[in-house]
């Protein structure tokens, strides 16, 4: 393969994974001074705050990547939503407090093995960035899992409530763990983790966690969420961009 | 003066430094998500928690004083306007990145010289919160001051914003160093910094500052805001505090 497709390839890759940090991390920003308890405003902001600052170096990442003059900010603020490569899961909406810690929950099981793994890539930037996102990603993983377990080994109504959540949320997983073209080239050229490994992990603690928090494992073989990778998103993402885009498009390459 | 009585003053003052944090830090977490460049976002969402965080420790303390069961979210979300204690300054809308900037400037310049005479505090719990808040609040004073003299030292337009800005707000200045008879006691026991020294730390600083910033120090001649001490506020409280309240008024007592 030549440089000038891994190149494009990498490009790729670091729009997938920097979205998945903007997007989740857009989405808990919209519980910032909203949430019902101040220590518990404070956490998820931090997490939010990792988020961005995740998607920020994958951004700029690309940007150079691209070499065509864009900065990770017009990246962000300036594409539409089918040229977004976050999974799904990641831009549903926040609903309650539980909605928003199971889906938490399902992405931080995913992003810690997968962080985890791309400390090993062969490419040093997302090696790099990933060495910083592992630290960040273990204590968002320990925070999620500790409220589901809460949460769903609680009360009647908080039990029914995040199992609730769970079911809704459930189809979005498949998307993680969903193989192309792509993510098949970098795994063999070690430069992105095999995801069939990520999933393994992710079910084995998954699984535990849903069980010590009493809750259900919702069955995988209904229907499952496709191609987000590729563009293909819930009519919610839509409604996120205009909100997350619309003071940069207001005031394109001002700091106001 | 007896033991209640000074009780009575700490309850009142934990709230003046409680509410001046939490609703600053409200203000900038309106930012959230929302800035037209990620890494200032981040930066603003970092110094939004910090404030969370202060605000926090200090309701914390205000209710154990109290001693009536409230606990320091119940203080956060179960109040009226009229029973905040923040200076209005902190109240007033974010408008554009530069007017938030001077209110930030205005509002650091006062809080790192006060966080550090109260780590001085004969109180041990105020003197801790604050050693800690001199830490934030000196990085929260370089990043805002840096702003402004770019801001104010940048282009025609940039310029004339945040002198307009500056002119706007600096009504509410006065406030910050409005003296009555508590913090005159609490002064006087060496619990609270005295605020004519304060202020004169605040006007050396800030004088500077502007003149770096090439902006004009508006005349302080003029009207000046008076009260919110006493919980007499700006009418921009009132629309605050509606949105920051309503997720725990909704579901009192949960953590949804």
């Amino acid at each position: 393969m030549n440089k000038s497709n891994q190149t494009e390839d990498l490009f790729e890759y670091a729009l997938r994974l920097g979205d998945d940090s903007l997007i989740l991390g857009h989405r808990l920003s919209e519980w910032c001074g909203h949430g019902p308890v101040l220590e518990e405003d404070i956490a998820l902001g931090n997490i939010a705050l990792d988020l961005i600052g995740q998607a920020n170096a994958f951004l700029i990442f690309a940007a150079q990547l691209e070499g065509a003059g864009r900065s990770e900010d017009d990246i962000a603020f300036f594409r539409e939503a089918t040229e977004f490569k976050n999974v799904s899961l990641v831009e549903q909406p926040n609903g309650d407090f539980g909605k928003t810690i199971v889906r938490q929950f399902l992405y931080d099981s995913y992003a810690y093995p997968m962080y985890q793994a791309l400390c090993q890539s062969s490419n040093e930037t997302l090696a790099g960035i990933a060495g910083k996102a592992v630290k960040e990603t273990k204590y968002h993983l320990r925070h999620s899992a500790e409220w589901l377990i809460r949460l769903g080994d609680g009360t009647e109504e908080s039990h029914n409530r995040v199992q609730h959540s769970l079911d809704q949320l459930w189809v979005y997983t498949a998307e993680l763990f969903e193989q192309d073209d792509l993510s098949t080239r970098l795994a063999a050229q070690g430069l992105a983790p095999n995801l069939e490994l990520i999933k393994k992990e992710w079910e084995a603690f998954v699984y535990d966690t849903l069980k010590e928090a009493t809750l259900t494992t919702p069955s995988s073989n209904g229907y499952m969420a496709s191609g987000s990778r590729a563009g293909r998103h819930t009519e919610h993402l839509g409604h996120l961009l205009s909100e997350m885009q619309i003071l940069a498009r207001s005031y394109p390459g001002a700091s106001w």
